[in-house]
């Protein structure tokens, strides 16, 4: 993040060349997912229980009458026992450094369960998200980002642009299970019946391993791209003059009326000189905008080449980006300081 | 909760009487689902944050353009603004009291809806889970529980046991919709591409509301349930009493072979009275094993009459359970001392 | 199903007793449900088709190529092909045994591993109800059915009433976890973008054999359940009279309206004693209300003792059940005579 | 389709750039994806049937009772019935048009609206892949196909290549919803337990008509976008020229062999050149790929520079696209024709 956190790139909404912004603060925002992801499965993390001691309906009933030196009777005051069956679990909880839950059935409570694979499934969804985009970078027609590939993986001999994306894929398409998968869970809580019903059973063997083997799968791949990531600075350039010069005479619009020019006389202007620059950039050519708009004095009465210039620089177009990139990585930094 | 802590009734396992536990304790189990589902529903509620004010790509940049005094120039050496974008951000969002993302694109991340729908989900599984179980033993088989119903609902007047658990079956149906909601919004949060995709939009009309109106619906009904839920004590009496009394004579075998008895004799004694005894009440004849144990000289050589009365009423075999459903009550109590 | 098409037990709505029908009737109901499936996996399965061979992109132009005798050239007039890239498909194919695709891209249309998966959910659905079905009526409080059990498996010793389903729960279990999978081939056909993404193949390997795994287990395990389903008739005719016998009021009631009675009185008179009589049941004691009703010349006036006795019996009041299904038990032998 | 059977295009894989396809192949896949969703809607549309007239249970007694002349009693042979309760159904059911359910319970099996909505849930799929192949292929970087925008709707003045592709997110975002919802009638379907439970009224007044609201809408959008889809040729050839003549270096090399060219060598040659190209494309040349194969006699010495030239036109080398596009386009016709 925070190296890029200056690289202007053309951003994108609708799929469409939208304004700049950098690539720093692209990757923040992935960030950002991620750290969100990271709180919630630390908390889950720390907030599994465990069901403890508490026998088949979970009122410790037959542990209580074990743990009784003396026949219960409804004469003895009170049967002494060395250990109360609390006590008792409390111990062997301990030993396994495990919370008992306060409360439980046969089983503990499903929800438990749910919560772990939601957490999960939150990761998957953000390491979609970014291997998606990861993916429609890669296109040649862009051609920003690339996974990484090893010396040998030549690519194809003939076609020298391509590259599939293979391990983005693969990401989302195993995220595409892992966000099934909390939905069993729920059943499984909702449908516990009375002090436990075993329709659970069969089905965490098979969901619960699924969860976590595919969850570490996404994250073994994604941790290779972003280690390996390939950033190819020159495509960024060409694809930030191309789409975001277009973006930038808002700036030169502004300036303009500034400078007392009419807004709407100088919006058509505008207009008119990025119809005929989109339609020449369409057949291949360079971005004629530029000298469009420097060799029309209906502009130039109210701004000269440098401001123009200056103004239609799209990688200056990116306001706080780049600080807002830098503060995330900050967040991030401390967030991963703490011992996990 | 505490009103029902030391009311036995027999606890199910498989949908089979297992062994005895307290109504309060089994209310406790709900109680701490549903603290499970406040807790993940505040902490969501807290964590809201709104996209703030960031532009088209979540940059602010013509915001910081709009707040410069003069052209932003490659003369000037930075443009003196009053305001920045990020302060401007920070006195709007706090005049509204929600707390901006650090970062964002054109929208604030997805991942929020999903975490919002998800809490959602969470508290319709708990109400599932109690409005099926309050269905189960509404059935006049079992009969414990009932819905209310006004004076005027006289229910069937030929089938007098007749009283159909709609408002149960209402949460459950409801909840059942709930469930399937958020994943449309993990969709939305792992398929917005680079800086948004409007893929998200249209659906969200229809799920956002749809799950507060469930949700709300839901909980509505569940309230009214609980708050004047009928409960038989008869019956449940009458069922401990059916199946809880054979529960009971694991105490029995406990303590006679503490007395000097042999255990493998013992259970052989107790299983052929055992048969004996279901065979006669699956007749609709009353319970017939107690009498069965006191005329049984295998027995009463370890074991007094008062000793068996005793060991055999289920009602005493609840472990901890009252103890740990109080300290529940006390749990929730606390929490929802709290100002919501 | 035809074994027990004449035998009457009470249906339950809302798992509320509610009028007779018989044990034929509800077996014939799962009955048309499977073959609904039955059809529908056929259907599928006959529906099957592989890609053919038609190259990267479908288009199956480096066959047409390699099949191409002489060079392809612009003034050849035709490239003269001993075979064309569609016929060598067709040969190939039908010594497969498969029909191909008529249009392919790189892979053949997801749409298939939906409507293949989905056939798998549906006959799991329809297991899955015939699973809690039977786990209700297996509870001791009902004591209708029960999974057969091993001579070994005595069951509790002490409890002698208490027979786990587990066979039921798993299906029920693994039911739950094959309904989430259509989704994600849902997924995998939505999202195969252009000539085609890898976004599939990862889960697909997941999630077809888990399907089919389970879909196997499920079967395996109902078919063992239905061969040597145990049925209690004893209990089926002890619950058809405590609860049926009320439900065969309406009949008294329309025989003595027939008869001359007022609507309107001879109603409040059977409300009256139906109340009286369940009061009594649920106390334990026998269901007196036929002896009420024989004793009350208000109803007496226009009915025999005889006339009350067949009306009340409610093993006669299960209207066409029976024929309907036998009807559907040869329905389903005629579509099971077709070869599978 | 017919209309762009022979448009040769480039064909993508992993949203990379492949081998040459025609237009009106490509919309022959979705043709053939829609020709399955209709084949399913009209079976299912035509299998649906009514629950009929049977009463509580699904066993007709009260209509049967209602129905007899006499009262039902043990001295009459047969009550003498004018009609019986299954053609009273018959009558009613052919009256409404609508085939009634052999067996019934309370209601008619809900598996029903699970077949129903999966249908719907496969519409809404393969118009979500139309849709978002559109959304891809009217990215600037491509601008192949664009939605339809009426004369007002100008799109960004200043960013003249900016069209959003809102129709096509509105589809997919739609799509994803209705694509969860067969999950609630599955629900349904295998949780309706013995003659009926209520649990899936409230939300199948919620699902139905979703399903079906959001299906009608997908189509409405779709036909819209279909029937003034703007497909731009230029920018096809273009990106044909960009990326196929790459792919067609395959044949040259083919051809190249046949006419004795050593295989290793050639290959090499040809590898050399392209690379060489594509760094010049990337940096927003034309493709020199052509000419460099011309000046190079390792080329020359085996091809004409007309044959080169044929051989390197990726439109020639579509295989039997153009064939199959028209073929499929027929057996729509030929389905469509039919009365709906």
């Amino acid at each position: 993040i925070e190296r890029w956190a200056n690289t202007a790139i053309i951003g994108f909404t609708h799929l469409q060349p939208a304004e700049p912004t950098t690539l720093g603060y692209r990757l923040a925002q992935y960030g950002f997912d991620l750290l969100t992801d990271l709180t919630e499965l630390r908390r889950v993390r720390d907030g599994i229980r465990g069901k403890g001691f508490k026998g088949a309906v979970g009122t410790s009933a037959s542990y209580g009458e074990l743990l009784s030196a003396s026949i219960a009777a409804p004469d003895a005051a009170e049967p002494q026992q060395q250990w109360s069956a609390a006590q008792l679990e409390q111990a062997v909880m301990s030993a396994i450094g495990l919370e008992p839950f306060p409360v439980a059935t046969q089983t503990y409570p499903r929800k438990q369960d749910w919560l772990v694979v939601n957490a999960l499934a939150g990761l998957a969804g953000s390491l979609h998200k970014f291997a998606f985009d990861l993916r429609l970078l890669q296109a040649p027609s862009l051609g920003e980002l690339a996974e990484p590939f090893g010396a040998k993986q030549v690519g194809s001999s003939a076609m020298p642009f391509k590259r599939n994306p293979i391990n983005a894929e693969n990401i989302d398409s195993l995220a595409r299970f892992v966000a099934t998968l909390p939905r069993v869970t729920w059943d499984n809580a909702a449908n516990s019946l009375l002090e436990r019903t075993l329709d659970d059973s069969a089905n965490r063997r098979e969901v619960l391993p699924a969860a976590f083997l595919a969850a570490d799968e996404i994250l073994r791949r994604a941790n290779r791209l972003i280690r390996d990531l390939r950033v190819d600075e020159e495509a960024m350039a060409r694809n930030l003059e191309k789409y975001g010069t277009f973006a930038a005479t808002e700036r030169v619009l502004m300036s303009a009326v500034k400078q007392g020019a009419n807004r709407q006389e100088m919006h058509e202007v505008i207009r008119e000189h990025s119809l005929a620059a989109w339609a020449e950039i369409a057949q291949g050519h360079a971005n004629p905008l530029p000298v469009r708009l420097f060799n029309d004095d209906r502009v130039t009465r109210y701004l000269t080449l440098a401001q123009i210039t200056y103004l239609l620089d799209a990688s200056h177009y990116v306001g706080d980006a780049p600080e807002r990139a830098i503060k995330m990585a900050r967040q991030i930094r401390a967030q991963l300081g703490e011992p996990l």
